[in-house]
């Protein structure tokens, strides 16, 4: 048990200095950081995971728009049961409920095609691009420089997606000051190969969600199939198996709290390196307001809908929505308040300072930061318009469609390519289906309730922070009542035909239109685009400039004997540190591995702790063999490790000391909620299946001897 | 950390075989278990604990219903925060917000006189009764042998009670198989010395109420006074400090997890002796149906309420009440469920057969098992009627107001010494505020619609659970609506005059009234009394019947090398055990002691989480000096121990191994709601206070060095 043995004050200080295990390392960067890892307990040579285009690196897949990792050679990808969610759910229909029963495909002619547009990507190339991408942008500023770098971008892609079967990107590393291109070659034909039920893939559902101690089989089994060319290729009963470049084996090894693991996957966004007036600025005004904001919203639909059963069926699933932000927005705000994250931030900068003013080039790095931060005080200065604006036209239902039919008529005035994204041909199915969704989830007194409140909060601000449009449609505080009646007295908009019909209309017509919400939509419509294009400038500004922040942070960290990471991408990163238990609370210990009795301990019968019966029986069996933890006497399920994760991480590949596959990462804890702007180690944990469980359901439970046999596992 | 090194099942049955922590055992039973005593640890005699109206037992006091002690010789009483809680409120007014403030008197002048019902007891004497009580029982049967034990009861304590400033009860042991006569000393004279802020009290308030980790420093301190003869008195400015008998010393050493603990206190009722198939109906039936009831209940009520504002304030308080019950009721069954309760107790009673059925009297004892075994199935056959007719009359307001009056009436046709308890002159103040909250509590359409749900599963019933009054009043189920809107629309108690009107007719006049509910209740009346009668008769056959199975199970468990303590009857019983962690569940392990640190992180600046800033600064300062626990390296707050409590245990006075008072107990843990019917050692545990809290407290944040002084305690 460890025990809290200093003052909170010292401890906190101590912890924040432990920086040993934060870090989403590029591959590349491995060799450096060599030191370290072996300290950390890593048996094999960094060197040898420093490629992603080579072995074992170029194992680890995007699947699903998540992680996952190749387990055999013949194509087999372990990946979360979450993640393959929607290819489980393609293949059940009446009579054949695979998210209930869960799918052992017999053999492969029983392996069931995913849905078609779903991927797996295996990355063959990485390669620095940065001089191409910023040639073209040296000596711009602003939107230009904006506007060059994403020209470039998009003829690199183009370029390389010349050879059929790739998909290509561009990855901006450390905001701005590097550019690596990423060549994947994209598998189109996966299938189902093994599902647990969903009582035992998702067992804790949503109340489980973010929660530790955890009981979950988030794991599923799919596979690669390539034409018999080798190429990747659409769907076709004559595919074969894809033969991956390399494959991960899964671990017979025991592993126990403390021992080394370390994570390959794909981590979406963080923003450790923001600068700590952001961080200021996210737990002093964006967190707290937004909590504010929601709250209200939640106040205004639930206290306008009580009365109205229609309108509180019509609202529930925009209430769960805020609610589930709110939550999220609280436990944010909470954990960054927990870990001090401003004044560690601020501290740490300040002493950044104090060694760049000591560097050759401190005057023009320094000139360099204050025009950035120049561009985030203009943004500070009009956050509070920003926030409304933004949530009167996403949190109206009539509102949101008449500016998304004068945007889409907008657009079309262009070529389909130059068209803003969302609002391409390709866009106007999902377009229509929102428009069709409407119906069942609008009231008009609620949303003129929530427009009262919303555009009140915004006629609240001081001038500076006024947008003429949105002013001309909603007239002065006195008028809004009257300025929401008429405008929802006079739009045809509640009809769905009529929004329907509107989606075909031409960008005169629509202009033309008598409707009173389309009017206000065409009148809003350029100001809504204005600041659209007021926000590209400042991204290209940006981005321009806080190449200099990152280069100060990076020398700074250098004289402190320290690599820095690229805040996360979702290109492929590697974290390592240790099964590790957790401390959430005073007087609360987390063990870092969980086991069946727990799943025992949670059934109630009933969704989501329905344990199937078949599972039930092998644990009271007890039959646990060589899969059990001997330590702990009995079955495993999942375990806690202090690796550094973030969202997109589902289906991470989990390795001990010796680079086996020990367990899938699925989720983090509640209090590693703030770890997107600050890893704190007291807190951060990550939450994985223990394949060891896998390794005892195909063994012994739901058996499936020919795919442990082609994952080299022993078959009990 | 405690591991699960052991397969589920094998687990459960050590578990249950591990009784050395379990027994609430009297102080005359604690020579004869010396040996388990000092072989967890205690470290001085235990024929020293062995008599209650010695010290240091006479220093274990009963105050406000609940436990304490003495802690100096001039009177200073330990107890909860929340034992005294009334004497804090009596003591509050506009502008002295003692709840709020907390209270410290300067000097004695200071010390506030309590509300003049509040009472210390201290235990002078502790007899054994048993051949007077039984003596007229002998050769009765039901009825009469209830009458019996009643009688001889109300005489040996009327007796005893003769010597002014006693008050005197009769303690039934082992369930009818030996009486003790309890004489207390009544000081009248008790005063608020020392109170922490409610917010330290009670930190956690109801979001923290059976929950661990806990942080509230729940204490207060009073002071009894008697007059300058040293006799009990009313308050007086003349009275003096009461002198005990014997005091306990608050401990200046240090305890950590596994030491040795043990307590001494009132413990209200258990059930751990009773029959298996008592366990098997608690669990079978009783908690399943009275969960199922209270769904239908709150369903009802909210159903109802629903579209009524003014319903649903009315009921507001019903609901939380139920909620609660609801809550209570589903934890003590999966307590017991989880504990295999009925399996245990079966598996354990077949044993004490087994062993009875080799002893000489075995078959006059198996006689009369088999007879108490009958009691118990004739109440068995009517429990659904029984729960039902139940809940008709406490559930409803205006139907119970009316038989309240028809009862009243009824008990005040007889001497007021012989009308039945809660009926007689002193109980009628309570009655007429009872019937003047009706008016808050009441909504026609909802006391209608909770008729129709209980009594329509009532009429639902097979005929022989049928009542015919009740049938005479409700009609049959095709008629129940028309009879319920007949007895609603004919009444007029839903006037708060007409109700206490009503308590000052006479029973004539009330028999004669044209009120339809009132005459519904004079229907009813004599059914109640005759089920009264009844239970009555079979609480004496129990009474005359359950020693035998007592007498069994002693002579069992002594075959076994065990002793038994009498099932809890709020007599004092002292238990010992060890300070010790808790893993509640798979995953999680609770650390024993608490710590400030704990109380910062639940800080949210409202209500139940308000700590005062003056504790904040203090915590901050981490000026713990010797009140510091060293293996943690600050201060502790509560503590965890394996000690066997139940209701009535709070303000329990915790000692180590040399008898020094090192806790106070307040709490258990929301796993053990099922204790008093089964101490599982897996999940049982108390939370108390730990007075190195309350001695930082006094010596540093509020301080009160005179009451240190007084207690014999270092100043910091």
């Amino acid at each position: 048990m460890r025990r809290r043995l200093l003052p909170l004050a010292l401890s906190l200080l101590l912890a924040n200095a432990a920086h040993a295990d934060e870090g989403m390392w590029m591959p590349s960067q491995l060799p450096g950081i060599a030191q370290q890892m072996k300290a950390a307990g890593f048996k094999g040579n960094p060197r040898e995971l420093s490629e992603l285009a080579r072995a074992p690196m170029n194992a680890i897949v995007k699947v699903g728009g998540a992680s996952g990792a190749f387990v055999s050679d013949q194509g087999l990808v372990l990946t979360n049961h979450h993640v393959a969610f929607g290819v489980i759910q393609y293949n059940s229909k009446p009579g054949r409920d695979l998210i209930r029963d869960g799918y052992i495909a017999a053999d492969r002619s029983a392996e069931l095609p995913a849905n078609p547009d779903y991927r797996v990507l295996v990355t063959t190339g990485f390669d620095r691009v940065t001089d191409r991408i910023l040639a073209d942008a040296k000596g711009k500023r602003g939107r230009a420089y904006y506007d060059a770098v994403d020209g470039a971008t998009k003829a690199v892609v183009a370029e390389c997606e010349r050879e059929a079967g790739y998909r290509c990107s561009v990855a901006n590393m450390y905001y701005g000051t590097d550019f690596y291109l990423v060549r994947q070659l994209e598998l189109r034909d996966v299938r189902l190969v093994y599902a647990p039920p969903n009582a035992i893939g998702n067992y804790g559902g949503e109340v489980d969600n973010f929660m530790w101690p955890r009981h979950a089989g988030d794991f599923t089994l799919l596979r690669a199939y390539v034409g018999k060319d080798g190429k990747p290729a659409d769907y076709s009963p004559d595919n074969v198996p894809f033969v991956p470049p390399s494959h991960l084996q899964v671990s017979t090894q025991d592993f126990r709290e403390g021992d080394y693991a370390m994570l390959a996957g794909y981590p979406g966004v963080t923003f450790r390196h923001r600068m700590a007036s952001e961080f200021a600025n996210q737990v002093e005004w964006q967190l707290p307001s937004r909590v504010a904001l929601y709250h209200r919203m939640i106040d205004t639909i639930e206290g306008t809908a009580a009365k109205d059963e229609a309108a509180r069926v019509a609202y529930a699933s925009q209430l769960r929505s805020l609610k589930n932000s709110l939550k999220r927005a609280q436990g944010e705000l909470d954990g960054l308040r927990r870990s001090d994250a401003v004044r560690v931030r601020r501290e740490d900068e300040q002493a950044m300072y104090a060694w760049l003013d000591q560097q050759p080039d401190a005057a023009t790095t320094r000139a360099d930061i204050s025009a950035a931060q120049a561009v985030l005080d203009r943004a500070t200065a009009v956050r509070e318009r920003d926030q409304l604006l933004g949530a009167i036209v996403a949190q109206t239902q009539l509102l949101k469609s008449a500016v998304t039919l004068q945007r889409l008529a907008h657009e079309r005035s262009r070529p389909d390519a130059e068209r803003e994204r969302g609002y391409q041909q390709r866009d106007e199915t999902l377009i229509a289906g929102q428009l069709r969704q409407v119906q069942r989830r609008y009231a008009p007194h609620v949303e003129k309730a929530l427009l009262a409140e919303l555009v009140g909060q915004y006629q609240a601000l001081p001038a500076p922070q006024h947008v003429a449009e949105f002013d001309a449609v909603f007239g002065a505080a006195s008028q809004l009542q009257q300025k929401l009646d008429a405008l929802y007295a006079g739009t045809k908009l509640d009809a769905e035909s009529e929004r329907l019909n509107a989606m075909q209309a031409d960008r005169a017509t629509l202009a033309a239109s008598g409707d009173t919400l389309l009017q206000a939509a065409a009148t809003l419509l350029p100001a809504i685009l204005r600041l659209e294009d007021e926000n590209k400038a400042s991204s290209g500004e940006l981005l321009r400039l806080r190449p200099a922040y990152m280069r100060a942070l990076i020398g700074f960290r250098k004289s402190q004997g320290r690599a820095v990471y690229p805040d996360a991408n979702s290109t492929l990163r590697v974290s390592y540190g240790r099964v590790s238990a957790l401390d959430p609370r005073d007087g609360v210990h987390y063990t870092p591995l969980t086991t069946v009795q727990g799943i025992v301990e949670k059934h109630t019968g009933t969704d989501p702790f329905d344990a199937p019966q078949t599972l039930r029986d092998a644990i009271a069996k007890s039959d646990f063999g060589n899969t059990a933890e001997p330590s702990l006497g009995t079955q495993t399920v999942d375990f806690l490790t202090n690796l550094d994760t973030t969202g997109g991480n589902s289906g991470s590949a989990v390795m001990d000391a010796r680079g086996r596959l020990i367990g899938l990462n699925f989720d983090s804890n509640w209090e590693a909620v703030s770890a997107s702007w600050m890893f704190d180690p007291r807190y951060k944990r990550a939450i994985h299946v223990d394949l060891r469980y896998l390794r005892w359901l195909l063994a012994k439970v739901y058996p499936a001897p020919h795919l442990l046999k082609e994952m080299n596992l022993p078959a009990e």
